[in-house]
């Protein structure tokens, strides 16, 4: 490897898209005017990108596994392990993990799923938990508090199995749900078994949680208690190998979503977090970039995430999310500014589109521009769908990104002789 | 899903070409007018397909499996399955299955592969077949018969192998052959077993129908008696997912070969027959393309097929292959004039391309054009090989094409979280 290159994924959220009547037949990022990323358009290599596969609409976190080179088909198990491990549990491989909420319940009924956006306490609460619920038939049980009602849970025992129904209904105002084994469960057994783990652990926390003196003081200030917990996404802990030790790169990650900053803890990534990055709307998207500089100084590849051009999609707001493509184009280009690219390479792209016409993900590939060193640049001007389409890098594959940027930074080991 | 919205794909089959010197250069495609199809590439996406892989020529089945999503690289073990399903055996996984033609011998000596071409008495014949082959060393045979002088034969056991030789010579004038194991058969003892209980299948028709009723009529009558039954195309059934079961789209197919509904039997799909449809250059058109329509009325989901294409290309005819390009261009219009897309998309492709200057199947990509929702139109003016080549599709898998189609009319599941 060149000593010192510098490999750069910047990924705008869901940014693909797909044409609007609204904006004359143009997408939202074909409509916005993004100087930065046409600039890396035009003297670089654009091309067409399907995160997982033609077709198929990505998710989060299966999207970045891919886009960082692990193969979600063959090695998703659910997004509870990332979960868990975004808020500090070791998990390890075989243990089937779950994101949980603190909720409020009268009788089996969700009043509500966030206890009144529980935001002291938790720590107590989880803490009697573990000890009320640590260990059921043989299973060791850990649960740890996150932010406000948010937690996670790891089961931990030989034959397991994630595949089971969820307990949280998703929505207030019905009753909680018992889990089942999934109908199509490939071991119908640990399925049953797990089902039954996890409902004795939601029944324990009822009865550990109604009591305890933090839910009496919330009563008695008229806030709701957060009497019971409740697990959903359940997920297996798969083994994937480090970033590092997989591409021989220091590798540090920048991004708004727990879930993925979750998937980089689990590839062992540097998981740096950025005051002002809001994962919102107002999102500081210079200080994330500048973070992103500041990074390469002691890591050889950066991957970056701005979450907001998803929110418009989902929105189906499509002024909202030009503003949010107005905000990556000016984060890239403060690294364009600020960044030798004779020595660096930029991916610039999105890990899924979100179209604001369909107010959710969808299987569109995405535009991928490369900027920096060791490139062909092609005759694209623009960044953009339609644009992109043209270019010289023709339609690839999530899966390959990480192999496209290490050769082009010199990053690679020749395979064979 | 979007309530409502509809998926069809509509094939030219073996519409794909090369170029050709008595057109300039054009390929029967580029130089037929087509203003339906240059219609849906102008206003919709275009790009090329490779039914199976780059290079690779494909069979009628295993272009039709790809196209469904099926990878026949993975699951294709001889047509013998979809024969057999087409004639109305209820094929299970692990039978071996032949398609058959009663043909007339004289000793090993082939006569006619069609006996005359019979048509009355089959049925008489296949009984008798039946009671007295239809268990062979433990084996179960399932014979049934079709139209004239056709049938499909299905051997039911553990260990059995589709990897033998044939009994049927494909030609007239010469002896027939006895099944083998083939030399490189993965399980030889199976094939060895399947071999012998072929051959002692076909001694007993012979012995069995020589001196049936129906044969000595026939004699009498001056006709070749069907004195013999010749099994060819051994396959393997394999499980393949019912496809509304894979993509939980309500599935209808319109085609016209035998063997491509016996595909679409086997994946549960509902087989509509139209009359008119004769798989000939004479037939209607626009009758399909009425089947289509109405069949969309109570499905979600639509493969439609006109052979007449294929034929010009295998007879190395460029006239009637343009001749038959002009009927699915019609087809297309009466689709395109008969049908909202703006809650519908329809693919417009080929299962393979059969050149006129090869008369047969190539490995060349086929032009695709996806017209209606949910789509990035692109700046492709007409239909054919080369204008799609630059279209914002790029190059795609037959294999993907249903998650395309499912992504543009919304029926796609997420992925991932």
């Amino acid at each position: 490897m060149t000593p010192g290159s510098k490999g750069i994924i910047f990924i705008g959220d869901g940014m693909g898209g797909r044409p609007l009547p609204e904006l004359s037949g143009k997408t939202t990022l074909e409509a916005q005017d993004t100087p930065s990323l046409d600039l890396a358009a035009r003297e670089g290599e654009c091309g067409l990108m399907d995160p997982i596969a033609p077709g198929r609409p990505a998710g989060s976190d299966t999207a970045h596994m891919a886009l960082l080179g692990y193969d979600p088909l063959e090695y998703y198990r659910g997004r509870g392990p990332f979960e868990a491990r975004g808020v500090g549990i070791a998990v390890q491989p075989g243990d089937v993990a779950f994101r949980c909420n603190f909720a409020t319940v009268e009788g089996r009924k969700v009043v509500d799923r966030r206890a009144g956006r529980i935001k002291a306490g938790t720590d107590e609460l989880a803490a009697a938990v573990s000890q009320g619920a640590g260990e059921i038939g043989g299973v060791q049980c850990i649960f740890e508090p996150s932010v406000e009602h948010r937690a996670a849970l790891v089961l931990r025992a030989e034959g397991l199995s994630h595949q089971i129904t969820e307990v949280d209904p998703h929505e207030a105002g019905v009753d909680y749900w018992d889990a089942k084994p999934e109908q199509d469960a490939e071991d119908p057994d640990a399925a049953q078994r797990t089902a039954a783990i996890i409902n004795e652990f939601v029944r324990r926390t009822r009865e550990i949680l109604d009591k305890h003196p933090v839910n009496q003081a919330r009563r008695e200030r008229g806030e709701l208690p957060a009497n019971i917990v409740l697990p959903r996404g359940a997920g297996t802990a798969m083994h994937l190998q480090p970033l590092e030790e997989r591409y021989g790169l220091r590798s540090a990650m920048i991004v708004e979503v727990d879930l993925v900053r979750g998937l980089g803890e689990y590839l062992k990534m540097d998981v740096v977090r950025v005051p002002g990055a809001t994962g919102g709307q107002d999102t500081d998207e210079i200080a994330i970039a500048k973070a992103v500089v500041a990074a390469l100084g002691d890591h050889d590849f950066v991957l970056a995430n701005i979450k907001a051009p998803d929110l418009g999609g989902h929105d189906g707001d499509y002024q909202a999310k030009m503003e949010a493509i107005a905000k990556v184009d000016r984060a890239v280009g403060y690294l364009l500014d600020n960044m030798d690219f004779s020595a660096a390479t930029v991916a610039i792209t999105a890990d899924h589109s979100t179209p604001v016409s369909v107010g959710d993900h969808s299987g569109d590939p995405v535009p991928i521009a490369f900027y920096g060193m060791g490139l062909r640049p092609d005759d694209v001007q623009t960044y953009g769908e339609r644009p992109c389409a043209k270019g010289g890098i023709g339609r690839m594959r999530g899966m390959d990104l990480m192999n496209v940027l290490s050769n082009y930074i010199a990053a690679s080991e020749k395979f064979g002789a």
